[in-house]
């Protein structure tokens, strides 16, 4: 499987040392390449690079997902480049925005030098689904069955998307919590008429990149940042974590979850 | 406590909702600032930022622990400020290579903008500590016990410093891993007569960083990724992991990790 490889290891367990092999996942410099221009270089797992730049394109805000062409990733001796083109309206914003970036494991605000740029208006989310306590339990549940990488190496993130009515529609994962964001959103595109559910904890990003992919709702195992909280509140945007099986807690905009029994059309 | 916060939750369970309140970590933009310019800007948890800075100086090979005066903290509206004050020379290698970054949840190798410059040159490992099996068991469990700030949120990163024959004597937290291990390292200065300890997984960053500090000896709960056992095998460093108790994995130089009996004088 593309994301793991075997790696040798001495297990040492009551004093006593063997040799074994364990999948790892892979860890590779992956440069996003905006009009021959190096926009972002991160640390990524290299499979679904495609989504990845598609995903990248649109939670920074630099072109819509079908704005692009299809990505073209080629592999160096040092790293993978992901090239992109953008149309020229586009283009010339970004290079107005240019910034250097390197991420390691996902490093979705790289590049603004100074306290002002971080925290960027977010466009507010619109009606969104609504979810019933039970969504949110198959949702986690189909995450945790849809997570290949995961499964083999125990040491990758995974992002979701869920239809009410349908089910986890696709998972995409990464080493980077944020790259598996980037590229379920870059697999999936508009994401206002499902949920975006999550393996790992809520930070302010996190938001940011679901709301640039109009997500009405985040659903997320571990806990959030107390920033992410108020970020969502203000995108006016549902966010659940905490998950586990029908237990969870509602941090923002509780109105997108119903109570069980209640009409969810 | 600084760092966390008491928020307000709808907590759901069996369908049933209830108000309650938890402890969340907070997240705040954070610049790194060197003789008056902006060098990174990432979201750390407000807590140990002299530390922080210490530690960033040294992991980006900016300067030495104690070639900087104690930096300077200041709050503002959007942020926090670490001002530091790099002597001459030291001003001008870094204007050389001056990379403007922004990371969230900490963003150790942020701004490089060409994959040739993501895997820099670490200097190599010194002749380190031994460690035997029991010491190993001893930092986890001590490590566990001094994350004071996960005690009350579940939902940071802790890196620790252990010293055999002394035990764990600095635990430094974080949202973000890459900050927890710079604020230690800053808290610490050369790490080469111990082992640095992490909660986390470990990704080729964590690795550069305790080059970059000095350390022999990595031990982490987690897994860690293809290109961070490569690097610590170049570096010389021996990297342990999936540490649970006695039951490790040493992935690269194990001749630092001493049979249970062993003479480690």
């Amino acid at each position: 499987m593309t994301g793991a490889r075997a790696t040798s290891t001495r297990i040492v367990r009551d004093g006593r040392a063997v040799a074994g092999t364990r999948a790892l996942p892979e860890e590779v410099p992956v440069a996003l390449v905006y009009n021959g221009t190096t926009q972002a270089v991160m640390m990524a797992t290299p499979a679904d690079l495609e989504d990845l730049g598609r995903g990248f394109t649109v939670t920074e805000g630099l072109a819509g997902r079908d704005e692009i062409d299809a990505p073209e990733v080629v592999t160096h001796e040092t790293g993978i480049e992901v090239r992109m083109w953008l149309p020229e309206g586009r283009a010339a914003a970004m290079a107005a925005r240019r910034r250097a970036m390197t991420g390691p494991v996902g490093c979705g605000l790289c590049g603004v030098d100074s306290l002002d740029q971080v925290l960027r208006e977010l466009p507010p989310v619109g009606e969104g689904v609504k979810v019933a306590p039970s969504d949110i339990a198959r949702a986690m549940a189909e995450l945790r069955a849809g997570q290949a990488l995961h499964d083999r190496t125990r040491a990758v993130h995974g992002a979701g998307f869920y239809l009410p009515g349908q089910g986890l529609v696709a998972v995409r994962e990464d080493v980077g919590r944020h790259n598996a964001l980037d590229k379920l959103i870059g697999a999936v595109g508009d994401c206002s008429a499902g949920m975006i559910v999550l393996t790992s904890r809520v930070s302010v990003e996190m938001v940011q990149k679901s709301a640039m992919a109009g997500a009405g709702v985040i659903a997320a195992v571990s806990a959030p940042t107390t920033l992410a909280v108020r970020t969502a509140e203000a995108a006016g945007l549902t966010l659940v974590a905490l998950a586990r099986d029908e237990t969870f807690e509602i941090f923002t905009h509780a109105k997108r979850v119903t109570e069980e029994g209640e009409d969810v059309a």
